[in-house]
């Protein structure tokens, strides 16, 4: 099966009316809008049951190759097991981005026999929640240039203006701009940029929002830049979060589409996991919870990011804990791990594994420090040799943790059977699910203690300007806030070449920014790009659609 | 009735599930693509019909104050009255732009008792049509941006790219800026400027297609800029044509919603009526003419605006042409043609109506001119005199045109009965329909018969910069495609000020440029406003929505 690209498998597959699948899900068919045949959006107030009895799945991942270890198959997988397995079981996943389908990464809905169907329309448009995020995230600008341009009653710094506006396109020109120029009537020059649209703040505040009332309360809370005299200006001031909110008033519903096994999906909310938290929206995860028995989610690359975000942030916001955690693990990233060129990942090599496995053990130790067990799903690449793969297997063994090979790719449900049963195992035993920090630790001993506990460094350096913003936060009564930490997805470490398990290293903070909207403060550490680039040859130029409107090259 | 707002109308009003308007339409159920209850795209390989037998009734208007004479109010309540009669009718409309429904226009989906329903999800994202055409023009600049970045193997001349990025918003400060700053990583430095999506040379191209394959030929042929040695560079040379055209895929179907008397209604395309032709999409007039007798559909501003431009470029590129022509007019529009200032056209002044009404003897003699007999809609207000009614009344039976008053706004289709009655006159007389000019007239002098014929000019002026971009455009080979006069809607001169009926006046065009994608070329006269700004209060602080998403705002 391996010649056929994803789109072709997916285009095979049988796929069922929503309402047969909002039916299975327990979702009655007055909180269903249609959106086309096979995609729905539900109205949550419609939706009855009880969150309280339903179990978490976390599925989050070790340390990745650039090509990544397929946790969102692995999820979809593991969710087709559970549904095999005659579980009640629902998935909760992020929404692709369209920027990267357009470049460099094509489809964003798992791959091989373990995908989200219509794979096409989840790829492209969805249902608009990402247009409406982009159109609510530049009316906002569109009301701050304005504001200054008419007068500026609130006294608002040009210069201080930390709102950008966004796309959701890989654009690298638009870093960097300068706008408001041609004369008077054109509005104020001033330096600017643009982000895509997942790493906009609206994007976060709407995935931690718990309904309409809420997602209005921290829009309102937005922090849009500063006063000539250095005092926070919010969205509250510009009196425009009721149209915001107004804006995003379908996207916050969550969509039901279907794996192709016919499991129910709830795709909802896709925040960039560096400047946020990289995990999908409270929303869908508690659907998902009244609905279901167990709930298999996925957050945004290993546990020393995306992972601790959902502890740290998702789960303490929305007041839910995970009960089981399925680290991904592939032979290839624990070989590039242990020091192997990517271009050799293809050869067997069983010492570099030995080196490796030892980011894979921090991840496993990490799980155990929020105090939730976790499995190894070892998901398998044809190039992996039996001896590579017992050599992981007696690993973790050895170590007192679960492991399964996991096959989902090739065989779908069927091939993650195995998982799926060592996970009901740790989700049969109570956990002791614990967050690594307190609310009220200041925000430089948060870092530390994530640097320290998670990342497994010596400690953290704060430059001069991280140090003068974290007193700035405390003074402006921010200071309770979780961290969200920006880092490179490559590293333990906040440098992508220390591989493995890297020791003694200290990670350098260089800049400390409140979103107080999402309610969270992102620590800034390396280089984080929040616009991407285009890749010389975009993977839009094999695109293409036919007279019936069937696409090609969404792979 | 007047004093609750069209919001609070439309919500009072009863609506139908989409299927039952889909069923009296004749809309198959398999053709029906359902976004939410009352909304769906319309496949139309699906519905079967024969377009030949069925006519065409173009709402146009006379030169307009700046608050709208109710065009779309009077086009909505005239296919509610031949509704009314019994008649097999449907509407085709243009899709409200977000910008101005966050700045300053609120809603534009008709008035009062003459509306689309449901309103507030029309005037929002709608069916995402307008947030796929931004994505395709924005991911379009990025291929470009990219291209040159990537080594520029085309030789594009950065300074002569013509291809900008558009925002469905209200944003003076986008209007000038500069991309690509931060140093060579960033891409590479150009000016650039932002329009409004309603500006886009791809919503021009959706609207004049007939189905995604001629969409992709069309897509195929816009040129982005020019070489270093000024040949024209096309989206074809960009290789990118399929993934713009797979973007717009949903996009291209028209979208069917309902009047509030049940009148099956397609939303379908709105470019702008200066920079681009003004009317709902090709697809969506031809969806209707196959699915019912009458087809009722406005085009943008009067009828030396939207009206000429439906004629020589929709009606010549779709093959079809208009049975009858509706001139909206009301009487505060007359007085101000006849001088009067905007504050003082609450107050009778038939002296004031004399003059003005020469505004609209001339749109009279331009539908005549096109072989089309027009009927006057007088479209009436609280403010109207009795004697001023029948001034206008008497004036057109004088002239030997029909006119009915409506009172659409107030009582919906019964206010149109009479005015429906005298257009079914008209639809039952042989019509002599004509362009005003052939393919084959060269440029200059397509522009210098507009000019006279339709505005009443005497002649056109030509810069230096515009004679030399029509030796271009001919060279190029696009000397055959007709001319979009981007013009001011207040005055049949470009002169915005000179009201009533001017004569003698000549027409200045400083710009001319071809828009080889949509197939026409557009002669800029005046200031032409292509992003907009917002008002000093924006409607949007007026906008809310509360727990169970019911909105409020939208006027």
């Amino acid at each position: 099966m391996a010649h056929l690209t994803d789109q072709e498998i997916a285009s095979q597959a049988s796929i069922q009316p929503i309402e047969e699948i909002a039916k299975k899900a327990g979702i009655p068919n007055e909180a269903l809008e249609m959106y086309g045949k096979y995609k729905a959006k539900v109205d949550i107030h419609k939706v009855e049951g009880d969150e309280k009895s339903s179990k978490i799945v976390l599925v989050s991942a070790m340390n990745p190759t650039p090509a990544g270890e397929g946790k969102s198959t692995c999820t979809v997988g593991l969710s087709d097991a559970f549904n095999k397995l005659g579980k009640n079981v629902m998935v909760a996943l992020r929404e692709p981005s369209l920027g990267p389908v357009m470049g460099i990464k094509g489809g964003a809905t798992g791959g091989g026999h373990a995908q989200v169907l219509p794979m096409e329309e989840i790829n492209l448009h969805f249902n608009g929640d990402l247009h409406a995020i982009t159109t609510a995230n530049n009316a906002l600008a569109a009301f701050i240039d304005n504001h200054i341009h008419q007068g500026n009653q609130l006294n608002i710094d040009p210069r201080r203006v930390t709102w950008k506006r966004v796309l959701d396109m890989n654009d690298r020109a638009l870093r960097n701009v300068t706008i408001g120029l041609g004369g008077p009537a054109q509005g104020v020059p001033r330096e600017d940029g643009f982000d895509i649209t997942v790493a906009s703040e609206i994007m976060a505040v709407l995935c931690l929002s718990n309904d309409i009332e809420d997602l209005k309360e921290k829009l309102s809370q937005i922090v849009i830049g500063y006063t000539y005299d250095r005092k926070p200006v919010t969205v509250a001031q510009l009196e425009v979060q009721g149209a915001l909110a107004l804006l995003l008033k379908e996207a916050i519903k969550p969509n039901l589409v279907q794996t192709m096994e016919g499991t129910p999906a709830l795709i909802h909310g896709g925040p960039f996991a560096n400047i946020a938290h990289g995990c999908n929206s409270v929303i869908a995860t508690n659907t998902a919870r009244k609905l279901s028995d167990i709930v298999v989610t996925e957050c945004g690359f290993g546990s020393d990011l995306g992972g601790e975000k959902f502890m740290d942030i998702k789960a303490r916001k929305a007041g839910f804990e995970p009960d089981a955690i399925v680290l991904v693990a592939t032979i290839r990233a624990l070989k590039m791990n242990g020091g192997v060129a990517k271009e050799d990942l293809g050869e067997a090599n069983v010492d570099a594994l030995k080196v490796g496995i030892k980011n894979l053990e921090k991840h496993i130790e990490n799980a155990r420090k929020f105090g939730v067990e976790p499995v190894v799903a070892l998901n398998d690449f044809v190039t992996d040799t039996d001896e590579e793969r017992q050599f992981v297997l007696d690993y973790c063994n050895d170590l007192g943790v679960r492991i399964a090979l996991t096959k989902v790719w090739e065989k779908g449900g069927e091939g993650g059977v195995e998982l799926a049963e060592k996970v009901l195992e740790v989700l049969d035993q109570p956990q002791n699910f614990k967050f690594l920090y307190e609310d009220e630790m200041p925000i430089a001993d948060k870092i530390n203690t994530i640097v320290t506990e998670v990342y497994g460094g010596s400690g953290v350096v704060l430059t001069d300007k991280a140090k003068k913003q974290i007193a700035e936060i405390e003074k402006n009564g921010w200071g309770h806030f979780p961290v969200c930490m920006a880092k490179t997805q490559y590293s333990l470490s906040d440098n992508p070449k220390l591989l493995g398990r890297p020791e003694g290293f200290e990670v350098t903070v260089r800049e400390v920014i409140a979103k107080a909207g999402a309610g969270f403060v992102v620590a800034l550490t390396g280089d984080i790009m929040t616009m991407p680039g285009l890749p010389k040859v975009p993977s839009a130029v094999h695109m293409d659609v036919d007279k019936d409107g069937n696409s090609k090259g969404l792979f």
